[in-house]
């Protein structure tokens, strides 16, 4: 019954060579996809990008890009090996991995990963945040290329989620229409379009488009004895701070979780509303290529009452 | 240059058909020690107890029990079915593991560890602590023992150690004595007898005897850019609510961890003296052999600056 909510993130933009990535039949994505060892579930499309469902999370196509976001044991480094001999005109490559829950159950490592990535296209890997905590790898290609401004996205990654949402979201009777209405999308994201997707037993997927904006958000919510490892990601290339909803602190206090951290790609990091907190750890650094990167690390402020899980 | 300073810990208790284990030949306590990958280095003995330092930690021998300490990736578990196979009367076994800031290096998972121990010897196993962050994995063996009122122990796990000592123990001119007075070893510990080892090029092990009670200390100071991983460990069977030294609050503002744990087995736990910090988590929990443990997670009320690191 464990799931690994953590994902796995490739973003890759194409030099000028490649025609528009939205003309690649179907059966490329399949493939890209299948290399991860992960299914497309479901799709979205509008004018600017196109946003697929899988069975493990996101990938949304734009003209000039793409994002792949994978969680459970997926081999997300296999897909970025299949893009890169198919494609093989990459202006920029950034690869990331979270902190797993149950790290030895992964497909690879990040070192394993980067020795890969390595051998098709040169770059610099570096982690933040310490080993015995939640950290984060990072892999960003070397060369030319330059960030465009307007290119910033936040990620809000949330452990250990409590309250009337994560007991709805454990709870049998549990339904899409009704999740939906408890995130409050309509409210928080107007003029998007969702694509959302229940799993059994447990599990939520939903993307959401509004021209060239994307959300994403997944559920991994079990709580309880045994599997207390709940997570839930959200993830956009909004500028929140220039958005009239306060759209973390809303999630924040929705999922109340333990701990959250928080990364942004060129993105200030303010959070209004949120629960009561402490940030345990910070770093800001800057790549070659202008991305300025974020990463923070946060705890609600009350010691936690920790139940000891029998084995 | 990775060293895995975390420690695996078994303690055990022998039935009253055992004659004292004092008396066994140093080739068992030799072998004893083999089975995890560990050498004795050098020892000291009292009226009440023989204390070894090891390559990997530490072992003490009492009339009716042992306590062994090992850190690295030692093979403890291997140990345990050497004493149970050998000496066939237990009383009472707890086996105890932390989380390791490379689990992936270890010789076994904790999971296997106690499938092994249970085909051996009955007992209870449990996780404190999230995945994610600090979290110990106890296992008791069931039966009739039960805990006596004095045997009481508490155990103070320091990570990421910073300040003055810290770069001491990572410089090149260190020396044995030296680190002995920055411990103030004599005024917190007066009456006691110790045993110390330098190891090249950093690591320090001490223990210490005074009458039926000991101190084991560990550190692994190894600080900076790539190998961040530094872990002090301190354990006594001294009632520290009773102790006129305030050895807790002294240590930690001696190391600075940015986070540390506090289990005790049958110990209050009042820290006085140590820098303002936030429990992240605790618990309490009572075993049927009357043993009261206690797991504390802390952290510096402050937040860190992350240091990236290149990979």
């Amino acid at each position: 019954m464990f799931f690994e909510g953590a994902e796995k993130k490739l973003e890759i933009i194409v030099g000028p060579t490649v025609a528009n990535l939205r003309q690649q039949d179907i059966s490329f994505w399949t493939a890209l996809v299948r290399h991860a060892n992960a299914d497309i579930l479901s799709s979205l499309k509008n004018d600017h990008c196109d946003a697929y469902l899988l069975s493990e999370s996101s990938l949304f196509v734009w003209d000039d890009r793409i994002l792949i976001l994978t969680c459970g044991s997926s081999a997300l480094i296999n897909s970025a090996r299949y893009f890169i001999e198919n494609v093989t005109d990459i202006a920029f490559l950034s690869y990331q991995r979270k902190n797993e829950y149950h790290a030895q159950l992964q497909y690879s490592t990040f070192a394993e990963d980067i020795a890969q990535l390595r051998r098709l296209i040169p770059g610099k890997a570096f982690r933040v945040g310490h080993l015995d905590t939640h950290h984060q790898y990072f892999f960003c290609s070397e060369g030319d290329y330059r960030a465009q401004s307007q290119d910033n996205t936040v990620e809000l990654l949330m452990y250990h989620i409590r309250g009337e949402l994560a007991e709805y979201l454990n709870s049998e009777e549990q339904s899409q229409g009704e999740i939906c209405a408890r995130l409050k999308l309509d409210t928080l994201f107007p003029g998007f379009v969702f694509d959302v997707h229940l799993f059994e037993p447990y599990g939520f997927s939903m993307n959401g488009l509004w021209g060239k904006y994307y959300i994403t958000l997944h559920i991994t919510p079990q709580i309880g004895q045994i599997y207390a490892c709940s997570y839930v990601s959200f993830e956009t290339n909004l500028n929140l701070s220039r958005y009239p909803q306060a759209v973390l602190g809303y999630l924040l206090n929705l999922f109340s979780p333990v701990s959250w951290d928080l990364i942004g790609f060129n993105h200030s990091i303010e959070v209004q509303g949120a629960p009561e907190h402490l940030c345990l750890g910070r770093c800001s650094l800057m790549t070659e290529q202008g991305y300025d990167i974020y990463f923070g690390h946060y705890q609600q402020l009350q010691a936690e009452v920790l139940i000891p899980e029998l084995m």
